[in-house]
């Protein structure tokens, strides 16, 4: 459980201290089935994906937004495990050889490589089966409103309106090689990625039955924090080598893909980037210095390497 | 919504309104995303799967087990509907290249032939995630504990230790070519198809907040009804065209796949389904002539012809 003198840790600590207590709470959730089995060999995919590491950035604004509403810290790790289940089960899927064919992952083969497509698809869909079974088991003092509040955002968030309607989106644009505008682009990552961001952001609200304002705000917040993560990602794609990314680098434009980074150049798309940034930790004034850890993170997406 | 009436019906008549009402909350459910966006060929994916025809067997049972208890029909169709997103999404799984490679289902092509692979995953995924934001939002006089249980209840029947783990054993035992015993096929359809039957069939009982001797009673008919359900596939797989099931047929010997007909040959396969339906009937016994169409739906399923 996240330590409270966690507090006063630089926000890498802090980040990886949530990153570890949210490994552990996924090991206990996804239990190794052992022997040979189908089970078996589906619990080792699932494992390998979601233990494999990565930056858990979603599950640390879980856990950051409800240390805003006083939640108990066991309830915030379980929901940020059910939203890193999600997150991964996108990836696994997004990774397949009939979407992005991708054949590096948080520096290691993706399931498919790994394993092989079947697997990696019964491991996604078991991951994103999961989430939802975790969610509606989360400890809220007996309260089940608050549970099927969280299943139902998670669900609007995972899909035609969120992650499925926006990786259509994306494969669709490349497909046909249609000429996206930043509108369209903007569209397409608030679906893609912003949702579940948005999601991770508000959850902590939800388990704390916080004034409807109080999600507003976490839910503008989010939406620039979005923004500003998938601007600085499409930088990373054009400048940082898969060595730093753990994941395969330049696809965008070998793809011929429209980014942030291809309509607007590097120099707009970071200065974009920093603006959103500053604008998501505008949202959070309502908070007062008990927000000051989301305000890093907002800094630290805008800056990271990796 | 199904008409009380309908109780005097003969079985195939019941099942087609209950089929139809289905539909039309499916439609409502699924809209049409019209236009030419990535969102519009998700939904035009999902409902040309899901809107594809069938008989519609889960949510009549769901239609069926809830009028023991005397469930609100509009209730019980919503979450009928949801079953049957949840089995449209595995048969698109399962139907893709990398799983079973299945060029038709329900008379149609398969929706990776229809549309295209990357499409077809993500139909299944978006039509996964809406069954739980669908269930999350029946309406129960505002009891979301009911809710909670039925998001539990389906996770748990789609996950590892349901569909998830069932295919990955199906598919396992192919590739190793492994020589399945009576036990292990047992075990695997248990988890491939008879969870979700038996989903099916409690939900009725957890919507009406029935005791939990009525369901365990639910429960035990639903795993009889399974099997026989089953083993009259696999000989329907022998037996049938592909002209009266709608989809391919004889592949299971072409693909050397252990089945009940393969280990218990064609006659004892028969009659071991005609067993397990009359022992599905005898579960029923506490619910008097109340239960009589799920009677039927027992002999329907070993008399099926498609």
């Amino acid at each position: 459980m996240p330590n409270l003198d966690g507090r006063s840790l630089p926000l890498q600590a802090a980040m990886a201290e949530v990153a570890t207590d949210v490994h552990a709470m996924l090991d206990r959730l996804i239990p190794d089935g052992g022997g040979e089995s189908g089970e078996a060999r589906l619990s080792a995919a699932m494992r390998y994906a979601v233990l494999g590491g990565g930056k858990r950035l979603r599950p640390f604004l879980v856990v950051e937004s409800a240390a805003l509403f006083n939640v108990a810290p066991s309830s915030a790790c379980k929901v940020a495990a059910a939203v890193e289940m999600l997150h991964t089960y996108s990836l696994i899927h997004d990774d397949l050889p009939a979407m992005d064919d991708a054949e590096l992952r948080r520096g290691r083969p993706t399931v498919h490589r790994m394993y092989d497509e079947a697997t990696a698809i019964l491991a996604g869909d078991a991951l994103l089966t999961r989430a939802f079974e975790v969610l509606a088991d989360v400890g809220v003092h007996g309260d089940p409103a608050v549970r099927i509040e969280l299943v139902k955002e998670l669900a609007q968030a995972a899909g035609i309106a969120g992650m499925c309607g926006g990786q259509m989106m994306d494969l669709q644009a490349e497909t046909e090689s249609l000429p996206l505008e930043i509108g369209a682009i903007t569209r397409l990552q608030r679906l893609k990625t912003g949702a579940i961001i948005a999601f991770s952001c508000e959850a902590g609200a939800i388990l704390g039955k916080a004034p409807q304002q109080m999600r507003h705000a976490l839910n503008a917040y989010a939406h620039d924090l979005g923004l500003a993560f998938q601007i600085a990602d499409d930088l990373l794609d054009v400048e940082g080598s898969s060595t730093e990314t753990g994941k395969d680098t330049g696809k965008d434009a070998s793809a011929n893909k429209a980014t942030f980074v291809s309509i607007l150049g590097v120099e707009r798309a970071r200065s974009q980037a920093v603006l959103l940034a500053d604008q998501a930790c505008a949202h959070l004034d309502p908070f007062g210095p008990a927000a000051e850890r989301l305000r890093e993170v907002a800094r630290f997406v805008v800056d990271r390497r990796a």
